[in-house]
């Protein structure tokens, strides 16, 4: 594969080369890593930037709705937007693909949007390492918005923060005691919650869940990188498109008052940080990749579980067996 | 060292054959990791359980205060109490010590009571794996309740809420606007809020900032560990010493509900599997605590910061410097 090619037809704008060099990333094999890391290198140097913003809704919130939507009003504004998606549970069949595209019809006919489903990995770790270098592949393609969505598995949200310059929770309408249960920790990471459905009957009901979520959303510590108001909980409607330019205007204000105060470029450098330890880390780990790792690592872990060993005698007793003695 | 006498001092409860085992376990000398490995494995055959309570409060709250009053119920109880710390941030001097007991005098001078500060480290992890073991050691110098006090510092709470049983969290009364900010994510973790001060001109202050907790906490998504009304927020005043009791016979009916459900079982196996995999994952990881590792480390961290490099170059050009060809 030619990479310097590949690399100028990303900076044009082509859309078949950056599907091409996202497959390329997300590739296992040693030689394609080699190629990936001189693409990325290349078009490193082009320093184009998009917002980035993460995303992340239970089923049934009309998660897919709201991206087309929003995404359409984006490109009406005549921005470039692209989708990709965190989700280490997705099949490892060709079908999520058409399942992305099915769900968002419109937005994917649209030529200024681009849209990708979740790298097909089992390991959220590996998932969320190649979907950092298809954001970074979308940016140097001169994308404006990459919108990062997850379906909050595990800590998928963690991950998708961990890749994003804002980070939004889209939450459906609840009465009373049934408030839906937000998971725990979700908190930590949304800059701003929308409740979508403030539409029709459900309407006054969405209103009141926004403002319960405003409540909590004060019970909690003030971050350094939110401004005076955030997080902030708005009402959406993704049918009825209400809502979304208001959204749109609080993300701007909220991405320039970053940019402005510095917290933008810190937050991209300890980011850019934070995923060069973690390809360290998980190159060093790897070593419990093989076969005879995992097998005994995995009746170890059992014995322990038991009580049968410590944990201490069961750590010694495996890296014994892997020839590390440096404790 | 004897160790079999040294481990059947602790298993009559003698208390300086336990501080000297828990100085053992500290010590980073591998000949000492090898002594104490095996003193682990040897009272591993007790098994003896404490009730392990993780607890955390923010500064000011009177946290020594209400561990020197709770501590002194459950004394007054029969019951023979531990108190040990997880601070990463506690000098390296031996003043902590004097610190913690004179912060608990009456406690201190019970001899149903135990009381030891954090192990001086630098790194949480090793603190906190530190403290692991001593808590084993309690278990099996017979202890009834082994309480696991933090700070808050960065990640403790987690790390602690993986030592325990159940976690508590202490907070302070506070008006209107002026709630005091709980730390994102630390709702994840807690079992119990006690909102302390719950006393003379506070009281009435106590009790609504408890509602508030309690409808923050029921915004929360539902965890299986945990029964109907859990978690929950009550008031205490541990100047007054009242609520005590009603905390402690809910803490009781918490463990107690676990140990019939079956999760305290399930819940000390996947801890003691995390603890196995961590010691593991430390292991391995430790290879970049050497000083050229880490010198280099911080050189290509700060390029990667700037964007001179991308983080899949510069952890490439570290990993070839340190022979690991694996990714």
């Amino acid at each position: 594969m030619d990479i310097a090619q590949l690399s100028d037809r990303i900076l044009n704008a082509d859309r078949r080369a950056l599907a091409r060099a996202i497959t390329l990333v997300e590739s296992a094999r040693a030689d394609h890593r080699a190629q990936a890391d001189e693409l990325l290198s290349s078009l490193n140097k082009s320093g184009r930037q998009a917002l980035r913003i993460g995303m992340s809704g239970t089923p049934g919130v009309g998660k897919s709705t709201f991206i087309e939507t929003f995404g359409m009003m984006l490109v009406g504004k005549g921005l470039r937007v692209a989708v990709l998606a965190v989700d280490p549970s997705s099949a490892r069949s060709g079908g999520s693909i058409l399942g992305d595209k099915t769900r968002m019809e419109r937005l994917s006919r649209e030529p200024a949007a681009f849209i990708r489903p979740s790298p097909s990995q089992t390991h959220l770790g590996g998932v969320a390492r190649r979907t950092r270098d298809a954001v970074a592949l979308c940016e140097a393609a001169g994308y404006d918005v990459v919108l990062i969505e997850t379906v909050g598995v595990g800590q998928s949200e963690t991950v998708v923060s961990e890749l994003s310059d804002l980070f939004m929770l889209l939450l459906a309408p609840a009465g009373g005691d049934e408030l839906q249960g937000v998971k725990r920790g979700i908190m930590e990471i949304a800059d701003m919650i929308l409740v979508n459905k403030a539409d029709g009957d459900l309407k006054s009901t969405a209103t009141r869940t926004c403002a319960d979520y405003a409540g909590a959303l004060r019970l909690l510590r003030k971050r350094p990188q939110d401004p005076e108001g955030f997080p902030k909980a708005l009402t959406v409607s993704a049918v009825e498109a209400t809502g979304l330019d208001t959204a749109w205007a609080e993300i701007q204000a909220l991405a320039e008052w970053r940019r402005q105060s510095g917290h933008w470029d810190r937050n991209r450098a300890a980011q850019a940080q934070y995923w060069f330890a973690e390809e360290v880390r998980q190159a060093l780990l790897a070593r419990l990749d093989t076969p005879w790792a995992k097998s005994r690592m995995t009746e170890l872990s059992a014995e322990v579980a038991k009580g049968v060993q410590t944990p201490q005698a069961a750590a010694r007793d495996l890296l014994t067996g892997l020839g590390v003695t440096n404790r």
